[in-house]
Parts: C-alpha cells; structure tokens; sequence
C-alpha cells in the first residue's frame, strides 16, 4: 500500500523530473520544483538537504531496473538486460535527462560523483548475471565482469549519445555475440 | 603561410570555443561570440551563415586528429588511436565542448544531425585501420569495420561522460585484446 507520504514524495519527484526536462540543470532549483510539486520549499528541504540529493532520487526514478533476469544462459540474460536498456534509450525521458546530467557533471565535480554512484547502481544487474555466467563456466574464470560490462552496455550509449544514429534490430544480438561468443 | 584570412578564422573560432566552455550552449550567440573576438556580426555571418555551422568548425578544432597510423599490425594502429582519443578526454577541453554539445543535441534534432556529420569524420582513421587489417587478414573477413569501431571506442567515451571513472593505464591494451583478438 503506497502511504500518504510516498504518495507525495512521488508528486516532488515527478515535479523535479518535469523541471529538468523542461528548463535542464540550469533551471533545476528547490524553488522551480516547489511551485510545480505545490509544496512549500520547506518541505522540499526536509526530505532533500541539496538539490544534487533530489536530482539523484529523481534520476533513480527514471531508471526502473527490472528484476535481474535469470534463464540459466548468460547470452539470454544480458539479451534480455540490454534490450530492455534499448527501450529506455529509445522510448523514455531517461536520455535527456541523462543528456543533462553528462553536460553538468562535466563542470561539477558534487554531480559527477552523483552520478558515477548512479551508474553503479545501474550495473548491478549485468554483474549479476555475468557472475552466475562464469560460474556455470559460460565465461572463462580470467574475464574481466566490469571490463564486460562495459563492452556490452557502452556500444548503446555511444550510438544514442554521440553518433545519433539510430540502434538498428539485431545490434544486442551482435554486440552479444561479440563479446560473450566463448574464445576456444 | 597563414593568410591574414586564416588568422582571423582562427581567432573566431578559438573565441566561439571560449564562449562555449564558459557559457555553455545556452549563452553561444553570434553576438556573444562576436564580442569575443572583437569582430563584427556582420563578419561572423559572413562566413558561417547560421550558429550551427560555426559550432561544428569549432568543435572539428578541438578535435585535431592524428595522421592515421599505419605501422603494419592492426592491433598497434589501433591502440595507436586510442591512446591519443584518451590524451584529448583527460587534458583537453574536448570533453565539456563535446558534453554541452551531447546535451543539446538531445533537444534539437539539426544539432543531433551536425553531431552525427562530426562523428562520422572522427571515425574514419579507426575504419581505415581495421580495412587495412583485413586485408592482411588480421581481421576476419565477416568481422563488421562499424561496430568493431563502436567496441573499441565507445567504453572510453562511456568512462568518461557515464561512469566519471578515471581511464586506469592498460585499458587500451584491454579494450584492443578483447575486441580485436583473434578467433581460431
């Protein structure tokens, strides 16, 4: 049951997402959040100390992992991890505002630091299942998991955030095969 | 020689760059610019008939590419590239130009468009160098030149704008490896 207390704490989360996309970092203030959320700058404060807190919780809400899929093939779950990231990059707000917090941590080194906690936040799951990959020997125990990672999931960023190219049907399965195809 | 002509390009350029860093995308206008370098609207327009024109010769400045290398052995040209693309992340303003620009492209699509014109520049080298490759059979011949570029220079970009995680020397020799290593 969602009390009354998440039920606002999720009304000044959406605010602040809305702020940020609206105005980007530029714009993100307790003030800008607390007129849009209808809620004092008092309150806003009680439940974040900094507006980098409040980014933080706002960004999280955006990434909504799924649950850490496990199918007994390494290949199918990080298939199923990195296709539904695709869905993120292509059919959410999330790449703005991810767009928007690269720009800031640039010049901040507080949000840079925001975000390389994010991130590992993020790469969790991939870990996970590369773990239990190497486990039932699907990957050879000298295979770097966070050098893996990296290879599996920075391909998509690249081509949504820097290239601007479009992430044609088939690019998980490649990147997939790749870099998991086993080395004989 | 430098022309009197070039002189004068370079120092609007060096100044839109300047204008960039320190106001980011936001605060770049020709007039912001023109102030800059001491010039007039009327002379900046001249030659670039629109913002987004002068922003991509800037940006094409930052980045000044080597002369691609060409040392006989795919994995050397290879690193050869990397090792300065990781140069220009870590002592140069290149990343905050490129993280402003990442931002805006994110909202406006002729920017997305300008920034996918750049990137394809900045990929030649690396696809000349894995042609090469293939034609000494270094390279399978089913081996795919554009996502084999995305592996190998993509998780640097992703360190850096993503993960804000330093660049620990022997990633590049890590990165060429998995990628690159021959199947048998």
């Amino acid at each position: 049951m969602v009390s009354r207390g998440d039920g606002a704490r999720q009304r000044m989360l959406t605010a602040a997402l809305g702020v940020l996309d609206e105005s980007g970092l530029a714009g993100f203030t307790m003030e800008a959040v607390a007129r849009r959320a209808g809620a004092s700058k008092a309150t806003l404060y009680r439940r974040w100390p900094t507006t980098g807190a409040l980014l933080v919780d706002a960004m999280d809400t955006t990434f909504r992992p799924l649950p850490t899929p496990d199918t007994g093939s390494v290949v199918s779950d990080a298939t199923e991890i990195l296709t539904a990231f695709v869905t993120l990059l292509e059919r959410t707000p999330f790449p703005r505002l991810l767009a928007a917090f690269i720009d800031a941590a640039e010049r901040d080194p507080a949000l840079s630091k925001l975000h390389t906690d994010l991130t590992s936040r993020r790469r969790e799951p991939m870990l996970v299942v590369l773990a239990r990959g190497r486990e039932r020997g699907e990957i050879g125990p000298d295979t770097d998991p966070e050098l893996t990672t990296d290879l599996l999931t920075s391909p998509f960023f690249y081509r949504h955030f820097v290239a601007h190219r479009p992430i044609p049907r088939g690019m998980v399965a490649e990147v997939v095969e790749r870099v998991l195809s086993p080395k004989t």
